[in-house]
C-alpha cells in the first residue's frame, strides 16, 4: 500500500517512522507547507515532496495519513474521501458535531475507508487488558478508572487551538471508556480547574479535569486528568468486575530498583507520550494496511471520533451548567 | 481513665480489646440488652455488666465509648453528656442533619469531650502519607482519590437500617477526603448504581457508589465505592500534588510472592475491616485518652461528624436531583 | 503455665513482654544480676524477683525462658533438666560441639522438654511460604537462596565474644536452610571478608559472609549475610523449585509510595529485628506452652541446635582451609 | 561499514536483524553451508550469499560477525583478522583456554579488531545499573548477587557440544560479575547438580549451577544458575554496596496486573532470551560500529573472553576437587 502523509510535524514524522517499520507499507510522498518539515522527512525516508493536491490527484498514492491541524481535518477527509483514497485522520475530525456529522455524511456517500487516529486501542497493554475482560477473566465490568496525566503542560499557544483539555487530551480517554465499557455512556458530570498555570485559565482552558460517567446499565467510569505530573507520563486503567480487576501499570523509564536510607525507589515513567505509545502508533497503521487490505471496516471508525467528541461535548456542558448532562441532549 | 463500653457487638468488642492495651484505660463496665454478649465481655475482660442508665450514675466511670446502634447515638450522646462524662462515640452520630445539630447543641451547652469514630485518622500508613503532605512533600495537594471496596456486602437486614451506602459506607471516605484536602468541599456530584446484588437494590439502596467533589480553590477529589472486591479489602488513598504524589497501598495477608507459568503473584488483601484496622482502632482509644487527659480539643470533633454527614446527603441529592449539589444546601 | 525467665536483657525482655500476650501463660519470677534490669521486668509484669537457684528450686515455676549470655547456655539447660522444668534456650546451646552434645545428653538422660530459639521458623509469612512448599505449589525444592542483613554492625565489644559471624548471625539462616530444603546439608563451601568495618576483621571476625551448601540430592542453598544494610533490615527467602518459585519479602516501615522526578519510593524495611520478628516471638512462645501442655516433641529441638551449630563450624572450616567441608568430618 | 555475517543460525539472523536498524551498518553478504538458512537472510535483507573464503578475500566487506559453530570460532578470527577484517565473534572464542591464547596472539600480531559477544554489557537496563555504581549511589560494591535461569533447557545434542553449563551458559554471568565487581575474581568456588533433567546428567552436564567468587579486596559473587524455570526468563543482577543496593528486575511479557480470590498476578517473564536481549543486540553492533569508526579499543575484547572462560574453568575445577580454585591455576 502506496503511502501519502499531509503533514509533518510531530504526529506526521511518528506515523512516518511507524510506516517504514510496516510491512506492505511504503512511503510515497510528504505534503508540507513548511518545506523544512518536509524536507527532513524525504532525507529521512526517501519520499517525494508534493501538495495535498497533488497528492489528492496522484494514481501512485492507495491511502493518506492526516497529520495536518485540526480545523483542516474534516475539509481534507471530505476530499480525500472523494479521491477515493482509503484515510487515517488523527483525532478529532473537527472540534463542532454538525461539522463531523456533515464529514461522515460524505465519508458513507463516497464508501471512502476512513479510520480515526486513537492510538491507545492499539497499545499492547491495554489490549492484554482488554483481552482478559473479553475471556471473562474479571466477570462483568462494573468501575472503570482511568488515570491520565501529561509530564508537563503544552504552550498556551498550544492550549488555545486545542479546543480545551475535554476535546483535547480526554478525548483519549473517552475512547478507551467506550472501548472498555463495552457499552455507550448515557450520562456525565464533570468538573474543571485551573490547578497547574494561572496562564492556562487566563486562556479560557483548564489545565485539571475530572469526569464521573454512567452507562445505561448503570456501570461507573471515572476519569482523572492533569496536564502536569512531575514522576512522568502517567496513563492507568483500572477496571472493576464482578470476579476481580485488571489494571495497566505504567512503564518506567528502567526497570531497575535502588535501595538505601530513603527507602527503595525505581525510575519515574518514560516521559514522552511518543516514546510510551510508539508500539501502539506502528500496531495502528498495521491495522489500518490489513483492514484496507481484506476489505475489513476500521477498527475504529468516523463513529467512534463522534461519540467521543460527544462526551467531550457532554463535560463540557456538565462543568458549565453543574448538573449531570445526558449524551443525547448532544447528539439530539 | 475509667471507662464504660455501651454495646458489646462487634465494634464493641473491639473497643473493649483495644482498650486492654491501652495504657492508662481501664474497663470498668460494659452494658448490653443481649445479656450473653455482655457476659462474653466480662468473661475476657473482667469487667461489670451494667444497665445504660446506671453507668450513667456511676462515679467509677469517666468516660463512655458508644458503640450501640446508630438510632440511639444522639440520645445517648446527649444523656452523658449530661452526666458529665468524655464521650466516644462511633460515627454516625445521626442519619438526619437535624437532629444532629440539636445533638452538638447539648454537647456545646454542657461543655461535654465528644469524639467521633473515624478511624482511619488514626491508621499509621495514613498518618505517614498525611505526615509527608503536612511536610511539603508533594507541593500543594490538587486530585484526591480513594478507592475503597469492601470484600463483600452486609446482609440486606444490615443495609436497610444502614442510611444507604453514601451515609454508611463511603461517610468514612468523606471524612478522609476533609482529612486530606485541607479545606471543606463545596460541591458533590454523585452517581448510585446496582451492580453487585439486585436484592441491594430492591431494599432501595445501591452496591456501588461514585463520588466527585470540588473544594472552593478547586481541588478535586474522587471516590470509588464497591460493597464487593473479590481479592480482599481494598482501601486506598492517592493524593496527586504540584511536586509529586503519595499513595496509601492495601495490605496484603502476607508479604511473600508466588512465581510459576500464570507469572508472579501476591496473597489478597486481608479480609476484614477489623483486621486491617486493629492498629488504628488502638491509636484511636489512645488519642482519645491523651486528649482527655490533656484537655486538648477532641482531634475528630461533632462538627467533622456533622460534616461528613452534609457530604453524604449532598451525594444523595446529586444522585436524586442529577445535578451538582453545593454543600451549602445542606447545612444552609 | 508458670514461668520464670532468665536474664533481663534485650531479649528476656522480648520474651517477657510476649509471655504477656500468650493465654495459659503467667510469668512468675525473672533473674538477673543486674538488679536494675529485673526490676525493670517487675514493674512491667509484677513478677517476683529470684535468684537462678531460686527459681530451679521453686515449686510455682513450671517453665524456664534461657536468655543469659550465651557461655552460660549448657550449664542452665543442665540445672533445669535436672530440676524437672520445661525450658526454652535462645540460640545457640554453646559455641563448640562437645559441649552442646554433653549439654543434649542430659536433657536426653533427664527426658527434659528443651526448645531451642530459632524464632524465624515461627514468622507468619515464612510458615505461608513453607506451607506453600509442603502442599507442593512449587513442585520439587531445587535451589534455595537467602539473603541476610542487619541494618549495621553490633558494637565490637558483642562481636568478640559471639562466635564470629557464621555462629552467631548465620546460624539463623543454617536454621532455616534446614527447615526449608527438608533434608539435611552435605557439603558446606564458604567466603568471609570484612568489607563493612576494619575493627570487626581486627576483633578477628568477618562482616560479611556467603555460603555455598548442597544437600545429599544435589538441592542448592546460598546465603549471603552481611552486618549492614543502608535500607533497614533485609531478610528474604527465595525457594526455587521444578513448577515455580516461592518467596518471603521484607516489610516495609509503612505501606505507602512516593512518586516525584526521581520516580517512585517506598519506604525502607523496618530497622530493628524484634519489631521486624515480634510476631514470630510470640508464636514461638505459644508453640512452646503448645508443646508442653500437649507432651508434645519441641518444635525445635536441641538436635536442631547441634546441626545448625555443626553448619556454622563447617562454613569457618571452609573459611580457612580453602575448601568444601563435609558436614560429616565436624559431626563425625 | 560494509558487514558480512558467518551462519546464518539463530544468532546469525538476530545479528542480521539488528544490522538493518543499525546506521552506518550494510549487509553485504551472509556465509552459511546451509543453503536454506542463507537464503533467508537474502531474501529478508537483499544481501549476497558468498562462501566464506570468498568473504575473506572481498573488498567490499569491512566487517565479520562471526555466528558459526563455537569450535570454528578461533580459526575464522584468525583467518580474518589476517584479511585486515574487523571481527564480532560470538561467545566463546574457544572451550580450551590454550586455543584462545594462541587465537589472541594471532589477533595481537595481526593488530586486528575483535570485540566478543556478551551482550549483556549493552542491555539498557543493565548499563543504568553499572552508571548508578560508577556514580557513587551505592558507594562501595560489595556483594554481587546474580540469578540467571533459563525458561527451559536445551535440547540433550545441544549440551554434549556446548562445552557445559559452566562454559555455555554462566560464562556469561562470570563477564557480567568482572564488568560489576570492577576488579578481578581470585578465588572460585562451584556447585553443579543435575535436578532439572536426568538426560543432562547422563551427558554429562549439570542443569544447575552455584558459584561463589571473591575478590582480592574480598568482594564477593554468588550466582545462582538453572535450565529450567516455569515462570520464564529469570535474569536479575543485585549489587549491595556501602551506601546501599542497586537491582536489575525481571521484564514481564506485558504491565498488567489482575485481582482475584488469589491474589494479585502480574504475568510471567518474557520467554525467549532474545526478546528479553533484542535491545542489547543491537546496542551491540552500534558499539562495535562505533568503535572501529573511531578507531577506539573494543568495548568486550579479547582478554574478557579469556577471563570469563578462565572462571567456568576455575568453578569446573572446584566442582571436580571439591575446593576454592584460584583463577591464578587456571591463567598460570
Amino acid at each position: 500500500m502506496r503511502f501519502a502523509v499531509l503533514g509533518a510535524g510531530r504526529i506526521g514524522q511518528v506515523h512516518s517512522d511507524a510506516l517504514a517499520g510496516v510491512a506492505g507499507a511504503e512511503l510515497v510522498a510528504i505534503a508540507d507547507p513548511m518545506a523544512e518539515a518536509a524536507q527532513a522527512v524525504r532525507a529521512r525516508h526517501g519520499c517525494d515532496i508534493r501538495t495535498i493536491d497533488q497528492i489528492s490527484g496522484s494514481d501512485d498514492v492507495d491511502a493518506v495519513l492526516i497529520c495536518t491541524p485540526t480545523d483542516t481535518h474534516a475539509d481534507l477527509i471530505e476530499q480525500f474521501a472523494r479521491a477515493g483514497k482509503a484515510i487515517f485522520c488523527e483525532k478529532p475530525i473537527d472540534l463542532e458535531i454538525d461539522r463531523v456529522r456533515a464529514c461522515l455524511d460524505v465519508v458513507r456517500e463516497t464508501g471512502a475507508f476512513l479510520m480515526i487516529g486513537f492510538q491507545r486501542r492499539f497499545e499492547p497493554d491495554f489490549n492484554v487488558l482488554r483481552g482478559a475482560i473479553d475471556a471473562g477473566k474479571i466477570g462483568k465490568v462494573e468501575m472503570v478508572t482511568l488515570t491520565s496525566r501529561d509530564p508537563s503542560p503544552p504552550p498556551v499557544s498550544y492550549i488555545v487551538r486545542s479546543g480545551g483539555i475535554f476535546r483535547d487530551m480526554v478525548i483519549h480517554d473517552f475512547d478507551v471508556a467506550r472501548w472498555i465499557l463495552g457499552e455507550e455512556v448515557e450520562t456525565v458530570q464533570a468538573a474543571g480547574s485551573v490547578l497547574v498555570d494561572a496562564a492556562i485559565g487566563e486562556a479560557g482552558d483548564f489545565d485539571s479535569a475530572s469526569v464521573l460517567m454512567t452507562s445505561a446499565s448503570g456501570k461507573h467510569c471515572a476519569i482523572s486528568c492533569s496536564r502536569r505530573a512531575t514522576y512522568g507520563y502517567d496513563q492507568r486503567i483500572e477496571v472493576h468486575g464482578s470476579k476481580g480487576s485488571v489494571s495497566a501499570l505504567n512503564h518506567a523509564e528502567a526497570r531497575v530498583q535502588f535501595a538505601g536510607p530513603d527507602g527503595y525507589t525505581v525510575p519515574p515513567n518514560q516521559h514522552f507520550f511518543i516514546t510510551r505509545y510508539m508500539n501502539a502508533y506502528r500496531a495502528e497503521i498495521e491495522a489500518f494496511v490489513k483492514a484496507v487490505t481484506e476489505g475489513a471496516p476500521p477498527p475504529v471508525g468516523g463513529e467512534d471520533g463522534l461519540q467521543a467528541l460527544a462526551l467531550a461535548l457532554a463535560a463540557m456542558k456538565s462543568v458549565e451548567e453543574s448538573r449531570a448532562v445526558k449524551v443525547s441532549e448532544i447528539l439530539g
